[in-house]
């Protein structure tokens, strides 16, 4: 089958793409390189740099290539951000979406998998199960609700196929480590390669289930060759919530460094998340095992080897208001 | 107090401009003339022609005028068209409210007014309440709870105040009669002018509690100042539905012509829709008196004077497939 992953320089996208191209698969990667790096794209795949804003691009493409199925990871992950680039938001994580699902009725692709977030539940409602209504209440979450709305909408109007992905705090090796505003795994181990204190939002007792991505790219990759599996919306991830502050203390472990807290004002967010997996066991398969210590000492190995990252944080904030301190630290810094 | 009214050369947006010019307010209407008409905004408002899409022109007038209150109004409303331009959609009805929304935030707007619709609801919901959960399912209805969710969380994350309006298919004076998309009252008679038959979709059985503007404008204008009316939504409009069937009927007897009725091809819709009123007659005081028959006199003798126009019906579509063969021939047409 003809691939299209969208995102594949990206952690989660690349990690995907190398699962389709080991499954025989032909594979086209976009990215755009904001956030994703050329060096995660897996040797096999097909590299095309371009944004998924660019329709007439995609047209062409999808013209050219005739995709089977669309993997559509491409997004600017921020929940915490979200708020303060609502614009951006909606373009990247919205209207890219439309111009992908404009472009797959228009070419007939068979399926279109989408991975949508936990972030569309909103708070209070663990164990968060696929049954449930969605309430998001960050900009993050509304978008990606938004694109799932309109996936049953297309499959209802036009007949297109899809699978949508609800994934948990995914964290693994390639992941992005200069980005300060998201991934809290990489964010933690930068900053103990820097020899700095690792930043916990309040005091670190918000829970997430934090899951190994090797443990669920199978499920997604095949998910469109599972007849039960078209056209539903599963949860894929660890099954155990940890607290931040466990999180920070393992990942001190793994990287064999002091553990060093610096505790920073709370700020806006679910407290607690976890999901309920039966979906994704039953229909897909897909059973994670990795525990958090042995994700992350795999995560440690690859970010030593690597090296801490400088990243150039996100730039175009839109509103600053009470935005977390340490955010608008970085902001003023970048402006200086 | 100083308004901001988008959309005010539309045919909603000029109506409310002259409610809150008379109710001694200073307005400023904005509008890119895509669907209205300069000669549709009201004496006393200051005219400034500009598209919501155009953040910088939107913060330079935020500085400079320091609005109170807002009321966004500016939308491409076409429910049934909207499936095929998903794109178009999202920019237009949801970038373009994130815009209006981080400005509001950035100058501390006091109120933020939205009109919605009933499209948020779905299938099968009547009557329609505001505290059912919406399940919209075409993209318009999409993009405009999508809004409704960004508002509910700008309240809660900046403090930014609102009042959510789901109006219920709204006719009346200066509405535009030349978009062969939208707007069925406009499309009657402007087709009764033109000597046409009636387009109706399906049998004409579908419902719909068509409303006369002038009896909701008032409620809206003066929402921001009701303090119980703040962070809630409401729908508004007639409590009667009629069919469709009725609906060409009583245009073709108030026009003085014969009932020539050309059923085309049932489209995707929602069947029946009415609304429950009583949020808005408790608290804002609407109470729509004027019958259908009343309310659409007044629109022929207005259409009368004004004569048929002719649209230039909107083209550029991003999907084809599924298009109801009568919008197909009008973009056949038009690609000659």
């Amino acid at each position: 089958m003809k691939c299209l992953v969208t995102g594949a320089a990206g952690f989660l996208g690349s990690h995907l793409s190398e699962t389709l191209v080991g499954m025989g698969h032909t594979v086209v990667g976009l990215d755009d390189l904001s956030g994703g790096y050329a060096e995660n794209v897996p040797t096999g795949v097909q590299f095309v740099q371009a944004t998924i804003l660019d329709f007439d691009r995609l047209n062409k493409l999808f013209a050219e290539e005739q995709f089977d199925y669309v993997y559509h990871l491409a997004a600017y992950a921020a929940e915490g951000l979200s708020h303060f680039i609502k614009r951006f938001n909606y373009m990247n994580n919205v209207v890219g979406s439309m111009n992908l699902i404009n472009a797959a009725v228009n070419h007939a692709v068979k399926c279109f998998v989408f991975t949508s977030s936990i972030a569309v539940y909103g708070e209070g409602r663990t164990p968060m199960r696929e049954d449930m209504i969605p309430m998001p209440t960050d900009s993050y979450g509304i978008a990606k609700y938004t694109v799932e709305q309109e996936l049953a909408s297309s499959h209802h109007m036009f007949g297109l196929d899809y699978v949508i992905f609800r994934p948990h705090n995914v964290y693994g090796e390639r992941q992005n480590l200069g980005d300060p505003y998201r991934n809290v795994v990489g964010i933690f181990m930068n900053q103990i390669m820097q020899g700095k204190p690792l930043s916990v939002f309040g005091d670190g007792t918000q829970q997430r289930a934090f899951s190994y991505a090797g443990d669920i790219v199978g499920g997604i990759a095949r998910s469109p060759e599972v007849p039960a599996a078209r056209n539903r919306i599963f949860n894929i991830g660890a099954d155990t919530p940890y607290t931040v502050n466990e999180l920070a203390q393992v990942c001190c472990e793994v990287m064999g460094a002091p553990v060093n807290i610096n505790h920073l004002p709370a700020r806006e967010e679910v407290k607690v998340a976890y999901s309920d997996h039966t979906l994704a066991k039953e229909i897909l398969d897909v059973n994670p095992q990795t525990t958090l210590r042995d994700g992350l000492q795999r995560v440690a190995n690859w970010a030593k080897q690597h090296g801490p990252m400088q990243g150039t944080p996100f730039s175009a904030i839109e509103v600053y208001k009470n935005m977390p301190p340490s955010w608008q630290k970085l902001v003023a810094a970048q402006e200086k």
